[in-house]
């Protein structure tokens, strides 16, 4: 079994410095009409507005940028029918780094088409979970190409703990800081951040029906999800080896929600902020403002992780 | 006839200080992806992140902050069933002035509620104009309240012309600055600013379903809408004799958009930019953006009016 390390303070320091000429420093918005109604001062770091629109640009980023010279002109590769596609696509498209991205057939046009327009190539695979593993085994093997898993590879963690650090930069006496639960990628470069710099209790935001992480700290293991089902798509994927430990000693808690709650916080950011937020993000909303009374008058920053919602099919 | 004097500069100066401690200065956005793809430098000033939502808190404030004390004293009203109504009450609320709203029995209940929320009266009315003039008379003669104008008062012109000041403050190289047209009274209040301060053109942006102020200005006389139909619900009330004027010396031209393109650029906007604007403002953009041609390789201000929409009634 491996030991994994968990990055110091100083990798937390040196990631953001390396991706920063690459990436927004996305702004942190508020609502005074919000703050009144619940009684909590949120501060939502817009990662909606972040290069492709999710902060996966910060991990694929970093990731590309900790690769020797010969490992980048071997190119890199993900399979990720997500945003994770696109982020690498752009990512390595900035960085002069050839990506191939390994998509099920079953991807939306719309997903492989923007990873095309960003000068990826695509290689369809069938979908399912060992097909895409296979086709990304093959493919690296044959070509030398750098494997960038989306949640469980430590520079894609540091990268993304650099959304946080930012928030941290602007509001550095927040109470708390929640983020959304999927692959665990996200969560735990929070966690990173926000204990190098003030130890700030990190909650995460899980939906009951994709609740495995909150089993699988439960447990002390990680329990893959079974058949998980929310409107939450981001949140569909399960923990890591490399992320899960740093879960274990620095997440305060998960939170789950309800997928009403999900419907009814996305909304409510939707015609309170005029901000498009997608449902991973309402997610971590939702798990604030439902518990309202326990964070009651504190400061509290949520990591908004993207803005990709397919506008022809909203929950409203 | 009444000659009606246009405002100076510093008139536009003036009203700038007078409302600022009362609304937000909002951000300028713009989108990398956008600008590549049609060759124009956009540049939105966000009045959908304005208190309330949307531009008419400017005018709201600066027509009460002009009162006199007696005035003041005796409360404002206006007949609105859209943001204004909401504008002036909450710009009322803040300045301790009691509003009372005349609004139409067919207007939608969460608008009611909205301004009852900003502790506004509301009086019922049928929903003909000139029920809602009557209801309005009758309410000033009887109280001594003063009727502030939606779009026809010079004080709301002055109030909304601090939206382009503040955008030119932070890009004063702009080639153009675009606003849709309703009532008239943003677009004069941009011609204001854009004209004293850097001469720069103002375009106007109207729905073809709507195009009273075309045909007004090109006549010379004021035509009101007949059976306006557009989705830019904002956009179907007519020109008054306070804005037409300043429109007819400053307005560089109107360019018309098609419903389609309404609702294509307010989605493009939507999903590039991750920010909710309402049809009124997409009418500015489709009338920049389809005419890309015509304003390639320039830096384009635009007025994005608000973002008030109603989340069950969209157009995608």
């Amino acid at each position: 079994m491996n030991s994994i390390v968990i990055p110091n303070k100083q990798d937390v320091v040196e990631a953001r410095a390396l991706i920063e000429p690459y990436i927004h420093n996305t702004p942190v918005m508020s609502s005074s009409s919000i703050n009144e109604i619940y009684g909590v001062e949120l501060y939502l770091k817009c990662e909606n507005f972040q290069k492709m629109g999710a902060f996966k640009m910060r991990g694929a980023a970093h990731a590309i940028l900790k690769l020797s010279d010969e490992a980048r002109a071997k190119g890199v590769t993900t399979h990720s029918s997500g945003n994770f596609a696109q982020a690498l696509s752009l990512a390595a498209k900035s960085l002069g780094v050839k990506a191939t991205i390994i998509m099920p057939t079953s991807a939306p046009k719309i997903k492989k088409n923007a990873v095309l327009g960003y000068g990826a190539t695509v290689i369809d695979c069938a979908p399912t979970l060992q097909a895409r593993e296979e086709a990304a085994d093959k493919f690296v093997k044959e070509t030398g190409a750098t494997f960038i898993h989306p949640s469980n590879d430590m520079n894609v963690i540091l990268g993304n703990s650099s959304a946080a650090l930012e928030l941290i930069d602007k509001m550095p006496d927040l109470d708390a800081v929640f983020a959304p639960i999927g692959g665990g990628g996200l969560i735990a470069g929070t966690c990173l951040a926000c204990h190098y710099f003030g130890e700030i209790p990190v909650y995460g935001g899980e939906p009951s029906g994709a609740d495995d992480a909150y089993h699988s700290l439960k447990e002390g293991r990680i329990i893959p999800p079974e058949n998980p089902q929310t409107i939450a798509d981001g949140l569909r994927t399960q923990l890591g080896d490399q992320n899960f430990p740093i879960l274990q000693k620095h997440l305060k808690e998960i939170l789950l929600v309800e997928e009403k709650e999900i419907v009814e916080y996305m909304r409510l950011i939707w015609e309170r902020m005029k901000i498009i937020i997608e449902p991973s993000s309402a997610v971590a909303v939702a798990a604030v403002l439902k518990n309202k009374e326990r964070f009651k008058g504190q400061k509290i920053g949520v990591i908004i992780s993207g803005g990709n919602v397919d506008l022809n099919a909203l929950p409203f």
